[in-house]
């Protein structure tokens, strides 16, 4: 059993180990509408992962399928390593919850990250600094209440009613978790999935909604993050299209330095 | 056993049913440089989904991770249905052959496609017609050789030598296939991955490269494929980063009425 740790993120995605089965449990510090806050999930899987004895590498990606709400309560991890090369690891994660079908799918890869070429060709873009920027306000989930998020461009009040016309659903903003917590891989994960549906913000409006598949590309290792050693990320999101019931995202999250850290991409179901 | 279509794409991705395990076979046809065109395996793993007897709804997402190569031959894919919803389905897929472990690790959502409000907030960029454009050069690797590639933007010639500095990795093409074939969601998956390597753009010269994790979302269905009755596709690609031997790829893929049929994106490692 690990020791109970003091951020809430820690606590929120504690894994135990258990061979090929893992334990975990939802926090009702990080709920959503109708289950855990996606991004939570998401890294407490990479958190099992990184954790398993076989794991070798750093996280390259994850990509995560909702498949079935989860239940407030204990969940099983069926960590499975399907193929492992000399320099890249193959994993399948199954979450699921009393024995029933699985409620979560991923799968993930992880690398030996070896020196190369390097080359980021996509500057971050202008920004403004903190203090200038006004702190989201209160909202009802409680994962929202986990983050700080200073919007520089795309604030949408939610409480404001539709827009009469579609809007830009872009957003550019700083994220850091609200107890300030450094930056390593799991809060990279857990941020790739913090953007507001991109669908309220083009819409202006709350509607039910739901994430269906995410992918994070890591583009730091270990290493580099820890030569960052930073609590804030700046966080841009964009939606390029919603069609028949289902809108997509792409998402880029920088270091105040400038570095990309990790690009992000899902598809979100909508009622509306 | 299917019979043989006319068409070297239809061919290439012919699958055998088979309740869980389906049958394929490498084709040289859509050959790559030490395995098949990533872009075939998947359209081959699309196919097998699609004619599953289980399978209900459209496509709206297909992970592909490309875990070792496919040596030249016939393969099995194990199809299995992790979690079905009233309106959404989880599937995966692992790709073997000779019993060994699996070369291939798909995930994929499949989900009713139910009248929404719709709006694609992203407009097709400017082209020019393709009969402005030159025929990419014959290369060496017979995948290329099934595709009309006609660049408007970010043309490599990647027997120019290495750029001095590093270039654009933007570019902006139409696709379709050699001979032409109607566009249908085999063909999305397949051309999302028939872009050059972004660092081949980038760096204006060949090097080792292979896609490790690819992720196709579907923004039409087989109804809007339908009546847009087409053989080509505008496709527009990007990378971001490259570092510690990996870099990333975004793409979209458009129909010439100016409606995005499919967003892509993909994680590849380098040497160099």
């Amino acid at each position: 059993m690990l020791a109970k740790s003091r951020h809430l993120f820690d606590d929120a995605t504690q894994v135990t180990a258990g061979g090929s089965r893992w334990q975990g449990r939802t926090s009702p510090d990080y709920w959503a509408f109708v289950g855990p806050f996606g991004g939570i999930t998401a890294a407490t899987i990479l958190r099992a992962l990184a954790r398993h004895p076989k794991r070798a590498g750093e996280v390259l990606s994850l990509t995560v399928n909702y498949c079935a709400p989860i239940a407030e309560g204990d969940f099983d991890l069926d960590l499975r390593l399907v193929k492992a090369n000399r320099s890249t690891q193959h994993w399948c994660v199954e979450l699921s919850q009393g024995g029933a079908e699985p409620a979560t799918l991923a799968t993930a890869v992880f690398a030996e990250r070896r020196p190369s070429w390097s080359q980021q060709l996509l500057r971050m873009p202008e920004v403004k600094p903190l203090e200038e920027l006004k702190p989201y306000p209160d909202v009802a989930a409680s994962w929202v209440r986990q983050y700080d998020f200073r919007f520089i461009d795309g604030f949408v009040d939610l409480r404001g009613g539709a827009r009469p016309q579609p809007a830009s659903a872009f957003s550019k903003l700083w994220i850091g978790d609200r107890a300030p917590r450094k930056i390593d891989a799991l809060s990279l994960m857990a941020m790739s999935d913090a953007f507001f549906a991109r669908i309220f913000h083009a819409r202006g409006e709350l509607v039910p909604i739901g994430t269906v598949s995410l992918i994070t590309y890591f583009h730091a290792d270990t290493e580099d993050l820890a030569s960052e050693d930073i609590t804030r990320l700046l966080g841009v999101a964009d939606a390029k299209i919603f069609h028949k019931s289902y809108g997509d995202q792409s998402g880029k999250l920088w270091s105040p330095s400038g570095r990309l850290l990790a690009t992000t991409t899902q598809i979100t179901y909508f009622k509306a």
